[in-house]
């Protein structure tokens, strides 16, 4: 009889506790459901004798451990930092251990223990990454098994609302962290298009924009997402022309948006302690060239030429150029920012979220070129059983699963861009209704 | 007999060194002057038997604080970063400290001790920070004494190139560290105008100039400069209306300078890593949009619309445009854009750099309000004595000619903002021709 434990039994693990739960029963298994908070992790356990639900202090080691010695396997959905803490008592207890998150440096140290050990640590096992691995290299090494050659690879994934709940100006409300979309795509992003390298700052990556068109959602604004060049090696392309990733939002989004990155509005890098009585309008106005009679949105327009006055409506709709005092005084612009969004930005509690998913192959074969479009558009059932949820968690639990039937023989330090990985978590995700619809057009 | 020390001999203590030479022998004291290379310190020594010039190894510390322990008083023209290390030693032996950096954090938890022991630790007494605390105290204690009040205060200083020397389009060339030439600005500007609070991003504070004119110099571009709303307290103006601290260039140069920080290629927090035969042109290019068949020089002009083909040929005249292999292919952009502009940017032996500063002050007096205009122009005589090594190393020369003259009474941790320290300084600068003119208007 195999454990599986589940460390972190929040938002995000819906549907990978679901789809494990049901194979206690159908195989026999037990399940251990380990939050922070026992409350949580109890309503989530629901009525099955397979299932134990209890509390972890990640700070009281024994107890820790004593938690993880009881499983076979450990899939730990907590924030990535803490990944390494659980990641090293599966290391010493001989543990299988997963997770839907970025293998670290931290990880990739222990490798060697892992593959002496015999165990498989497997990472980057959910949405993005995770499904993006696996669709991608399913269509890559299906083409290069035909001897043709990719000579292009771009990918775009976006968190966003289904179309039916797109009943703002923006058509966009957070269906995910907040704080990472105000923070969404700082630093500098890097990529290579035909031969040419291209590194594109912060401020001016919602102005270097693709339009990415779904057949039955439409269209969306893709832009290039931090270090692309690194996946030229984990696809094995490694001397691709074309290779970039990038991030999706609703077609319209990115240039209204962008208003807020000029004026410095989504900066993290110091703190504001604004004085009482501070306004909504006050703040934006901080952002602003000082003037003796303009208007905060005669400046605006005056500052960034190309905003028009459909943009300048949406940024009034969110309240931002309202005498009300500001709900938060003290904290970086972007925090700041974050609390007035949240505002006008939460999901009802009908809204459902929806992942897209898109990647653009382009091949060369014998008898001249072809481009492969492969889709993948996912609507969530409701603020419980979200697109999101269902996207990183399935992957992870059909994972957990094939690996304990079985059909997984994989060992070491893994991210699932071998066949033997990927292509049967594909095949069930198909069942799920996690589906890519491919389009292939000829030169 | 006094003994003063000076710990780094480069560059910048030219003026210094000169300045308490001379005292060596009209006051009767004793000079050593410390440098990593013992070479440097001989030559700055010249023949003088006074001098001492000595090799100091920061990291021997027995060895360090022999040649602390011989002095009464200690200058550090180190790196900032190695001031508190020089600070601490001199605790300990009861020596006077002496920069003409910033005050640090580090110094200021010390600051107890160091009034305990009855030492004065003066920082800040250089030009920027230095004499322009000095002459803005002046002019606020001034008016203050008459019963005005401070309602506006903007000060702005460069170290530009002297006119006699602008000989290439750009009308520029590095005149101090060219590091923190390419750097300069990053991080967020923050100030306050007419009781509004201010805060420019980076990336549009090349688009917030205002025109500061001198009256034999011509015209020079303002650009607000980091956290000006904490000068606030220490010219102790707490509640005035507008603060502004600015950085000059020559007029023309921002727009330009501009580009390179739009393309994100002054950026320093990432490290490139090009191909061997990587050209300066495909530098700039992979900072650009693809395009198929447009120019560079095109993209550019596109991309940022505001570009002329003036600034095009400005840029085209760095050689930056060029298909020549770069000089530099692994570093962040900063640094490879940096080695780009020393090919171009470097003095000639003829070439003389200069000290441009002004303060714009609002005062409100009984019968109306004022403003006053004082600047300050220092040219340098070559490239040995420099306007900055003048205007950098007389104020602390000065400051430490004073100290032990006994015309300096305070103790503690100080700046030069009381008038005690800075009215005999800036008497004394008079006398070596560094002179604010200033101008009264009458509203």
């Amino acid at each position: 009889m195999h454990t599986i434990l589940i460390i972190g039994t929040g938002k995000s693990s819906t549907y990978l506790i679901d789809y494990l739960a049901k194979t206690t029963v159908e195989k026999n298994r037990k399940l251990i459901l380990a939050d922070l908070s026992k409350d949580l992790a109890i309503q989530k356990a629901k009525i099955n004798p397979q299932i134990v639900a209890t509390a972890i202090d990640l700070n009281n080691i024994s107890e820790r451990k004593k938690i993880v010695a009881q499983a076979d396997i450990v899939i730990s959905m907590l924030p990535a930092f803490l990944h390494p803490l659980i990641a090293e008592d599966c290391l010493e207890l001989g543990k299988h251990f997963f997770t839907a998150s970025y293998e670290s440096e931290q990880l990739r140290s222990l490798s060697n223990q892992i593959k002496e050990k015999d165990l498989l640590f497997l990472n980057e096992c959910g949405l993005d990454p995770g499904i993006d691995h696996m669709s991608a290299m399913k269509i890559i090494h299906q083409e290069q098994a035909k001897g043709n050659e990719i000579i292009g690879f771009k990918s775009f994934t976006g968190g966003v609302l289904a179309p039916e709940s797109e009943d703002n100006p923006w058509k966009y409300k957070f269906t995910w962290n907040p704080r990472n979309v105000v923070l969404a795509g700082q630093g500098v992003s890097r990529f290579i298009r035909n031969g040419k390298y291209k590194y594109v700052p912060y401020h001016m990556l919602f102005k270097r924009l693709e339009t990415i068109s779904f057949e039955d959602v439409g269209d969306f604004d893709g832009y290039p997402n931090r270090d692309s060049l690194s996946y030229r090696k984990i696809y094995g392309l490694d001397n691709i022309p074309t290779m970039l990733r990038g991030t999706l939002r609703r077609a319209g989004f990115c240039q209204s948006w962008d208003v807020f990155v000029q004026l410095g509005m989504t900066d993290d890098s110091f703190e504001m302690d604004l004085p009482a009585g501070f306004t909504k309008r006050m703040f934006v106005n901080s952002f602003l060239p000082y003037h003796d009679e303009k208007s905060i949105e005669t400046k605006i327009m005056e500052l960034l030429p190309w905003v028009t006055e459909e943009i300048i409506a949406k940024i009034a709709w969110l309240g931002i150029l309202d005498e009300e005092e500001l709900p938060k005084l003290k904290g970086s612009p972007a925090a700041i920012l974050q609390v007035i969004l949240e505002d006008k930005w939460s999901l009802k509690p009908s809204d459902k979220d929806m992942i897209v998913m898109q990647h653009l192959v382009e091949i060369k074969t014998p008898i001249g070129n072809k481009s492969i479009k492969s889709s993948l558009v996912c609507k969530g059932e409701n603020q419980t059983y979200t697109a999101m949820a269902k996207t990183v968690g399935l992957p992870l639990a059909i994972a957990v699963d094939l690996f304990l039937d079985g059909k997984i023989t994989s060992r070491g330090l893994q991210i699932p861009t071998v066949p033997e990985i990927y292509q049967p978590i594909l095949d069930t995700l198909e069942q799920e209704d996690i589906i890519f619809k491919e389009q292939e057009i000829r030169k």
